[in-house]
């Protein structure tokens, strides 16, 4: 793998955080855009880590995953679902992915935390989470001190996803307040959510992170926007695939693509791109290959933007409109004798 | 088309409902197998009123029609998507699929409750509902003077389906008390959901329509174990469909069948049933054709079953477990000018 | 006694549980389907341990035990009791009954765990226990390292059941995660409670025990059903009782029945049943006579099968439906001195 | 003047809309890219009924012209205001354009429905509203037969807009069901609001106007992300004006900017752009000249995006995320006599 | 009697109102500052014309009387009443004053109204009202035309005018839309309740009348203060009396005051004042004798300043603070056969 | 800095509050009239307390601020803005202006609450509180000891205000009942909205504090009208600065003004006063330089003026004219979890 520096991001060579340390007004971030090794998690965990190291070692503050990097996304595959028919091999498949998954907390999040904490980074990482035999699309979060912060669920999966993932509910879409700014994901086409995004911004969300398996241009439009929308930083990381990333056939299947797939197809392009509040594109989008997009993220920019708008400030109306956001858990069973 | 007979459902010849007439004991009811002209709704409505004819023409009082009867379940088809990719095929699929849904309440709707009232009969219709652009799996309720009475909205969809359909609330899972008993719904693979059948029962349901797309014979078993759970009749009604009942190739793909699919094909077996409090098969489950299946329910059944086996009663445990159910509406925007 | 083995269940001759131990995917199980020596414990627990010897013979990790194996289920008798009445021999018939059953923990339940642990199986056995004067249907839970799990009581007996055994509160109805699955157990027509299966379901079951005492082809519906909307293995075991396994006339009186009762009279027939989440019969129903139902359960077909529904997973729908379950212990005086 | 043809834009020569005339499936729209003429409001509408009649020769069904056309945009002056003063000429000015403004209705009203009759045209107008002392920046709806719809007034003027504009209340977001689809406008910065963009989709808005006053890039940005996400036509109209659009120094002072503003120096660039539910730009942007900007819109087109993502429909979280539009009118006055 | 110009007004020799005259920018108005004949009625009203005929004279367009001008403010008396007694001088002194009072409509209107056409002035006049045995403290209105147009009735006579004066309702607080600007009359100390200003506010007074019997120099802050909230020219005008302009003792006793008052005393030392929008004292305040107070009131001055302020429009807050006025007319008794 | 003793107000040597006194019946009042020192919020506090100091040093019981005393008004200022354009400078100055602001709470008010303390003075003080990114004109109140009390946020700031600063509710209108009197506080021109004085008046505001920025002549008479219409004592504070307050050009620049702004040109000139509910001034208008403005309030007053003139009491019609207030908070999203 051959890692791309970001061809438009201004790689600051120095951060000097000088003597007032605790409030920073310039981090460095990174996306990265790379694949999951897919059906094999200890692999793609180590990838993580190679990636986390290489991102540390160009002063990353804080490193962001694309969507489902831990556990991967079946790109392409329909799990052998059609309307009312199920194969005995979509089964088996969802099996494997199952087994993919990872428990929150367990084994594999220590692990991250653990790296986080070795390389000193904020982490945010896409993964496929196992809740009993339903499956989640989450983002976790973890501290430059090795701790996991939380996590957030998607809340609506798109299309074919809502076969074989659950529905987050209210209760996972943290805001965390950190010495880098006030950290929060927004998955995939959860980004076209007016009231999650509103929700997010009425955290205060300032570094805002939008893991995605998208790889259009218009995504760009939509990163664009909401940078501009919620006076934020945006940090989208998409994966780069290539149809050789996935079991060969017939263990995986895309269906519905042309005969001569080959192994270097690319089957996501990336786009992983980083936007300031005021619209501008810090770096990428890379739609080129494997890579870390890097960025210096100047946190009084938000102030100077919000200055013109600030969407859930001076530019709302709430004696009109009011958002209702139900963020407690909801769940289908509650046991009394482990409630506090 | 030719309407087999049920074939082991005993058709009584005469009701009388005698001189205590105000609250009949037996109810006569058919349950509908047959399949929706694929694309044609108002062939559909022409198709399901001649269907009703003929039922009330055997003396029947509740006619149950199968899901998305109106509207039609798209068998097979995947709407060309795949994880993270939605063909422009499949687009205008949806397309044509949503104009064949119908709003409610709506020229479909009315049409409807004028055939109850002219045949006088209670009417369950599966149909597609239409709301904006979301589309919803409900069932619609009649009565025999040509009356709508209400709705209800699937919960939560199937694997594919949730790609199609959306979920409804917890608002829309009614039981009416009419003159032939306490009606309800559930849908397919709905009634496999415990805590929905719950909600149900609570509501007094005696006479349980489960209209479905499952052919199978593991559908049989869940149907008589909700008549015992329940202690209600249980109405099931599947359609009977073959290849030739869907638009031929190109303008609608059965994805994954094999090639040799010909008109006569089956592709939904049917299997409709009518099973009694007792568990007892009272007609059906027929998977030959396209038929009326028809009983005579004797509603005093119900008291003689929860005798020793009451869901909500005494073989509860409500200090124990409760279920709450949420069943106000929940919309995305409320305008307060609009509400009462 | 002639076991028969079961006709329908792939028994496959050898598991190879193979390196990666810990998390074993196939389990042998075997359902007993024998009866109580009647007013005999010691013969019985006698009797239970020759049946677990078997059954451990043929690699069984699992053995599941019919409802009030132990003590015994007083099939056809009245214990002289009619509305505002009760015989003196009824009176006396109770006092034996109640000499029969166990305390828990006490000496039965030392020797049930020896058991266990000598024939390295987990052990669910259906007992009659006693605490003070009140009887409690209760299944029993033993490891395979002969240690005593935990119990389940009865939450709801049935009919003439409510004279003799108590209700079961809240707290009784665990499910122990352990190296075979996770196991629990829910006894006769409580497997018709929707809410208490939905408990289980969310606290993970994934071997799913059914002691019972209905010998009915009904009970096979329930079963099938409960297999799918689970998502679990189904392990139903009945007793095979024929009336010389009770005292003869006058000390047990079957009451009601026809007078040509002859000592071979089978007055409870079986029907134990081992059902896969797919809804597959894996071994029995058993009807002709005592016997051990063995199959291998592949714990990998779970997950293929939540994958189309799961039940507390991403088939539910919390914020419209929730269950509480109060499992908390309920007692009639509490005295505060021993209260932490 | 030079009108200039869209350049991207492509206009289908005929429109038939055949037989089933009722529900136009295609609907030709002109986006007008032109300059108030300052301080003349007479001439103004006299240029626009010349714009109007241009396109309707094209064949054009729907008109929207920008932001403010009707009163103009006091573009690049500050009305003498810096924070705690205000100067002579800041007021006169402000005088002066507060005798451009118009009543809503009033004469320019009519005159401005008779426009639409004649030319048989829907007509979206942004207007400058005289509402005793207080402005608006208003957008008017007239159908093609000359009637007048209603209005919408902005929300939240921005930055300097506040000094001169009043807020406008949640009684004026109409959406209007038409023949030619259901229509509704934002205007300007308000496009950034996610709550109000989402109480329009709640309303169906199906072509959705954005007069505006933003001729950067950023803006284009926006446009598509809210095809997206509403899954609607954007039609956004702008001004192009130049520095001899408005009166020459002293009367109309451009002020902070350089020297050499000559009479031709472009002062708002346009940018007119019209968009389709999947993000395709259909014609424009434009930012040459006043120009008629024109496309058609096949409204077929919503429901196969709405396949994908709607968003007060299946990509909507109701029970977690809902949004409340106090939509009734607020004044600071009421007299009961003039009450219904 | 002498004639005091305007000291600081700045009276313009000539009113051009030019071609353009439906909409006059520019309005001549007088304040007279005169005293009433008391207890004569006729002699009260010739005065009255004689200042009529000099303020047109001068090009007046709008002549404004003061409170009670005709009728008479029983300045210094106290009609005989103490706590909890009444003498019988007092009660006919209350005879005499009732009998100098005017019923509305009735010949004294019909007098005023001829005089208005006749000098072709707009006449704002206060008097004493006669309503059965019921007095008010009304303002009348009258056109150029000589039409009566309507009254306003004091809403809270203060102290001791309790004893003598009923209140008003809510239906008579007009605001009058002429030629000449909207036209009120708000009387004495009614100018300081905040919620009866807001009502004129809100029908969008913009020369505001203030007839008034307060002479002190407080009034005039209030009078700037009135200026500046509403954004409304304020024309103040008060009576300047002598003790001579009151009968002499004993009929006419001023109790209560030193002993020294001879026929020359002050006993009302007018201050009538003319102010602009802005808060510029165009006229006045004169404490010199009776006056006509005279200035030219330039309307473009309103939306100058309401620019900076409009209270009832863009510096309201009507979501938070919204004023109800209840402005039906009340009567203690209502025959039903008139109502409509 | 030179403190200049009021000139016209009777500082009152000896203030016994005699045996009775836990109901004091005159409170020694002072107002603070100096300049922020801009852009520095230490520094500035610094100030404010060695003013505290020196008027507790006086006696006083009361110590208010003027309007922005913390986080500065900046006045003549245009923040590069100018209609449809916003400068890079301009929002580079709103980034530090917001970083001069203050979060509420937080430690500027700890700092606040513990001078107060100190002093043992009711304190009330003109800030610029920080709410996320938008700002808000606030004024915060102490108690003596050292409380924080509540705060009120100006509802509509004026004109380029509304560029910089956000719109209060109607939830922080707050009327303290302190030993000292009901204190509340009006911001600069609110004090001109009727509607939000009489919301004070209606919660008994005794003490009427109106820190103000408007230096002019004009704002005397509002404040002696206040007092009269409000029965209450008015105590407004207005800064005097001068141009060397503001730090130097090019970084603060003064817009519009001429040339010759030396660092000695007075750009405010305060005019702070206290007026007593007569309508009589008892200390200032002081316009010559930093100033404490003091005086004793006789609260007795208050009674002896609301007998002529009670504007929520015997002076009001509140079956004609009625008030609402809309006190609640309003957000534009607010998040159940963490309601109470």
């Amino acid at each position: 793998m051959e890692l791309v520096p970001a061809a438009h991001g201004p790689v600051i060579a120095e951060v000097d955080m000088g003597a007032d340390s605790f409030t920073p007004t310039v981090v460095r971030a990174t996306v990265v855009q790379a694949s999951t090794v897919f059906y094999d998690t200890p692999a793609t965990l180590d990838k993580a880590e190679r990636l986390l190291a290489e991102a540390a070692g160009y002063g990353a503050q804080l490193v962001v995953f694309p969507e489902a990097f831990v556990g991967g996304y079946p790109r392409g595959t329909n799990f052998g679902i059609t309307m009312a028919s199920r194969t005995a091999k979509g089964k088996e498949d969802f099996r494997k992915y199952h087994a993919s998954a990872i428990d929150v907390p367990g084994p594999e999040v220590d692990r991250l935390a653990t790296m986080a904490g070795k390389y000193k980074v904020y982490l945010v990482m896409g993964v496929i989470e196992r809740d009993g035999y339903t499956l989640y699309c989450t983002v976790l979060f973890f501290d430059s001190q090795g701790r996991y912060l939380g996590k957030h669920r998607k809340l609506v999966p798109t299309a074919m996803e809502r076969s074989i993932w659950g529905f987050g509910d209210g209760s996972t879409t943290p805001v965390f307040e950190t010495p880098i700014g006030k950290l929060g994901a927004v998955i995939c086409w959860e980004n076209r959510m007016p009231l999650l995004r509103t929700a997010m911004y009425a955290k205060g969300v300032e570094i805002y992170c939008a893991p995605t398996a998208d790889p259009t241009k218009l995504w760009q439009a939509s990163m664009t926007h909401i940078a501009l929308e919620g006076g934020c930083f945006v940090l989208s990381a998409n994966q780069f695939c290539q149809r050789k990333d996935y079991p060969p056939p017939p263990e995986y299947v895309f269906s519905g693509t042309e005969k001569d797939l080959t192994p270097d197809s690319v089957v996501c392009a990336g786009g992983s791109v980083i936007i300031s509040p005021s619209g501008t594109v810090l770096a990428g989008p890379n739609y080129d290959g494997e890579a870390l997009i890097s960025a210096d993220l100047d946190l009084g920019e938000i102030a100077r933007e919000k200055f013109g708008f600030d969407v859930v400030g001076h530019y709302s109306r709430p004696e009109v409109l009011s958002l209702i956001v139900r963020d407690h858990p909801t769940r289908p069973v509650t046991f009394t004798s482990t409630e506090k």
